[in-house]
């Protein structure tokens, strides 16, 4: 590289320094430090390759951190987080104590506001942006960087819908680049690519219908363009919208050509973009793959099945179905909400509907899993992916509320597998005949336990009675109940402490309906009950037992492990279990602690 | 009235055996039907007389029930309800045991969906309409009816877009009123004025853009045009839209002209409208005002605060801050992820926003309020009306899952008044300086208990503990905790019974935090704790005192009163108490025998 411009940027004030000129300089410099740090530590990489133009262009032309710039999602943002004091400290990235994977207020004082979620950015400008001339301030940009997957979402147009009737400062980006983390869908996208490809006419446009000042599709790459735009823009008051196209991994070969792939490659070679495969020869399957594999088994020999997924048909695996059976496996964009209705509706009919919705995004749809299902009663399947804590990406995205907000909800049935064969038998249950409730089922992010798990076990399945736990160690005076995956740390746990005689291990898979036969006899058993689960404390599996054991008058110690009530920082999932105490180490001290 | 036409229609099929002209005669006696049992029997009018004639032209032209119908919200359905079997129990409406407010698949198989809460239609159609395909029947229809209000809303934007690139036969009817509950609001209601208004050319259309075949806007009143496009569009598969204009109150003058009145007006006089007033003299004020007219005074004095209502200015009593300070107060549609996302940013930017959502609805922001709010520590002030059982428009509308789905949230604070004081002093209390944390404050629907509380009470305010509870009443033996303004039930219950001297009665307002060292005297005070709240039992209050038992080794009786898991059906709030033994009654019984 001729010169090095970007070590010399410690903030957005000197990229201000430079000449226009010298920022496409910055643009390779940054764009290389991008990949050069990703292939090495990790995290996601096409989403901010896409942007570095865009990035340079916005922080050049407004003053931040005066005006207040809001990234959507934000896995575009590493650009935003080199270029604004944190290019030294980059390479903690997504590490315990590190920069953060995502913007997060409390990092940096351009980071003006938290996200991970999708389809936030507009609202939280907007609400910027009316404060800011509520306090004399008119002169503030309030913008939002959104990409066309995440303006799908019901929230972004809730947000245009009523930016288009203020006079707020608030500029909306969008960023289009046809991808979320898989392919956009839908009619927006469909018609967004008309306008592209200059099949719409500019006044007939769904933004101005929206009552936004338009303008666009220009190219997001290119930085004198990007530049005047974003100048003219500046002088105009009141909400406007800027249309930028650009290429997801823009810069890196294999990342423009794999998109999906490339989205969160891993570790790679930074010269040339080669992904470095680990093997995966004797380790366990990944708890998603157990999902999409055994569902695409199922639904070759029941009609009825249906696969639904709300933009992550890589993520949770539904692809697999999806291939074989895409006129009954469904990606319905960035739509929690909608995907749990239309769930719902297709279950009046006799459908029976897997819908795959990440923990952490269920929460999203949490009104319509209540009134649009276990209200009605209708036996949808929801399978929550990445339940309990997700490591790198952090607090936005653990998903540990679901056991509380779930356990709440009459008719709803819930359902935590300790292994990928407790997965693939309660997939296959809830099939085999029509269920009577709908049901959440709630498995953890990554690997499975059982290294000789192979492709042939798929279709090799049993019965699962609902409402029924497991004794898996027997004891004389303590009890030890998991819920879910977690248990596979008390079983190492145990095994590290020796195996204690006095203390015994009970798998309760069903949170609710609880087994209270089981539930009396242990507590009538055993003095002393922990209970551990991989979700909040607070209104959880513990809680349940606890409340249990107070409407039935048992007078027993109960110590329940879990989350506690703070939210969880980004780390490995080892780190987040240590700190809440339920990792193997933790359990084994207790375990060895409580046997003296 | 020259014929009885309708008192020969049991369902549509006699319907189908009058002659188009008969119609108009139909829509004349179904309207005056409406009117004579909702002026007596009170509920829901201007909606269901808005739709009178679109009601009767689609069960006429299409195939019900083998041809799906979804209302929207459900308002609208009583001419639906009244010409599908239920004519003669009619006049149960809303009672116990009686026809529900809200279509409600058990009650009818011409209810295809239940309904409630806005914006579903369209997901659960299209839900019934890919099934259908996927079982061979092609021929079928699968309609939505939406209104303005609910159309603007993010969910329905994610069925339209969704829907839009399927060929599932699916027909969007937009029953566009310009009204809601209230007027409605946003920039998509500004876009279809102009359509109306004839200044949008139909080749610009954002529903065109969605890929949906768009025809309209006709009149909703004129029935032969009705069924001249209904007939034309039976004919065309895939999705399609059809844009109606109609008048909400149509048919009765003064539901017309005033049209937030007679959304649900109570009695009136049936020929002249008139409403029935109640003398109000000596009443407790409701709730909402409480918090209305106190938010209108904190308003006057301190210019930080903001207020925000998804769509319910009239119902949250918003309307007066709304009325004086329209700068500072915003109804933002029916947009409670963009509320809540809304009132994070403008928290950022050090503005007191209270976010009015009755508890039921914020179950659509659930995430926002986790994502957006409590992980960032904005200082949101929710506060939640309609919270606890609600009455008559029965189990979609109960806000009783609230303090379990909050309670599991970090940061978050969560208070229920125990009566007008108490809500005064809380409004108060979180901007008389800024708040650390987000609260959530949760109060009852309907009026309160202090006959005397004027207009000049407001602004006479005092400071409140952050996390401390209050003794109501001493005892020795037993101790009832409530928490909210169902402790009013357990004041009178006590009275009631005489005021057993063995019976104490603590005022927890505080959910989060617990007073733990109130909590602490009490568990070592009394051998029986009774804890009461009208809120799901699973997860509520009563659960986090068992909880802080068994984690504090008290082996106390711990008897828990609340909403048990089930939900509750429409009637009366005192019938739903006394389903949930929570009632005064009951409670009088239960002090009473224990006191033995």
């Amino acid at each position: 590289m001729k010169s090095n411009l970007l070590s010399n940027i410690y903030n957005p004030a000197d990229l201000r320094l430079l000449k226009e000129e010298q920022l496409i300089q910055v643009a390779l410099e940054l764009r290389q430090f991008i990949i050069d740090v990703v292939s090495v530590k990790e995290g996601h990489l096409g989403a901010s390759l896409g942007v570095v133009e865009l990035t340079i262009a916005l922080h050049y032309v407004f003053n931040t951190p005066q005006d207040l710039l809001v990234w959507d999602v934000g896995h575009q943002a590493y650009g935003h987080k080199i270029l604004t004091e944190r290019r030294e400290n980059f390479h903690t990235n997504r590490q315990l104590g590190g920069v953060s994977g995502f913007p997060k207020r409390a990092e940096s004082v351009y980071d003006t506001f938290g996200v991970g979620h999708s389809s936030t950015s507009i609202s939280a400008a907007l609400g910027m942006a009316i404060a800011s001339k509520l306090k004399g301030d008119f002169d503030k940009e309030h913008i939002a960087v959104i990409g066309d997957a995440s303006i799908a979402s019901g929230m972004a147009f809730e947000g245009l819908n009523h930016a288009g009737v203020t006079d707020a400062n608030i500029l909306v980006i969008l960023n289009d680049n046809a991808i979320g983390i898989d392919p956009s869908v839908g009619a927006l996208k469909k018609y967004l690519t008309a306008v592209k490809n200059g099949k719409n006419p500019k006044q007939n446009n769904i933004i101005k219908s929206l009552n936004f000042d338009y303008s666009g599709p220009i190219d997001g790459h290119d930085i004198p363009t990007l530049i005047k735009e974003l100048n003219r823009l500046k002088k105009i008051k009141g909400p406007k919208f800027l249309h930028i196209v650009t290429t997801k991994g823009k810069g890196l070969q294999q990342a423009e050509e794999n998109q999906v792939k490339y989205h969160a490659p891993g570790k790679f070679d930074a010269s040339t973009g080669e992904i470095h495969l680990k093997s995966e020869e004797n380790l366990p399957p990944k708890f998603q793959d157990v999902f999409g594999l055994t569902l695409l088994d199922l639904a070759r020999k029941n009609e009825k099945i249906i696969g639904i997924t709300p933009a992550m048909p890589s993520g949770s695996s539904l692809k697999f179905m999806m291939d074989e059976f895409p006129e009954r496996a469904f990606d319905v964009g960035i739509a929690e909400q909608h995907a749990v209705t239309l769930a719902a509706g297709m279950a009046t009919q006799g459908m029976i509907v897997y819908c795959n919705i990440y923990s952490t995004f269920l929460q999203r749809a949490y009104d319509q899993v209540i009134h649009d299902v276990a209200l009605q009663n209708l036996p949808v399947i929801f399978c929550l992916d990445r339940a309990g804590l997700v490591g790198e990406d952090g607090a936005t995205h653990h998903g540990v509320f679901d056991i509380a907000y779930l356990h709440t909800i009459p008719n709803l049935i819930l359902y935590a597998p300790i292994n990928e064969i407790a997965l693939q038998n309660i997939l296959y249950t809830v099939q085999s005949e029509i269920l009577e409730h709908p049901i959440a089922i709630r498995y953890p992010r990554g690997r499975g336990v059982l290294p000789k798990w192979k492709t042939e076990n798929y279709g090799n399945y049993e019965k699962i009675v609902i409402g029924k736990a497991n004794c898996l160690k027997s004891g004389t005076k303590k009890a030890v109940l998991s819920t879910g995956a977690i248990g596979n740390n008390v079983i190492a746990a145990l095994k590290e402490a020796g195996n204690p005689e006095t203390i015994a291990h009970y798998d309760f898979p069903f949170i609710k309906p609880l087994d209270n036969d089981l539930l009396n006899n242990i507590l009538t058993l055993f003095d002393h009950i922990i209970t551990i689960e991989d979700g909040a404390k607070i209104g959880g599996f513990g809680s349940a037992v606890a409340d249990y054991a107070a409407a039935n008058n048992f007078a027993k110690r109960i110590e329940i492990l879990g989350i506690p009530d703070t939210f969880i920082e980004h780390g490995t999932v080892i780190e987040q279990q240590h700190f809440c105490k339920i990792d193997v180490k933790s359990l084994a001290n207790l375990f060895s602690e409580i046997e003296k």
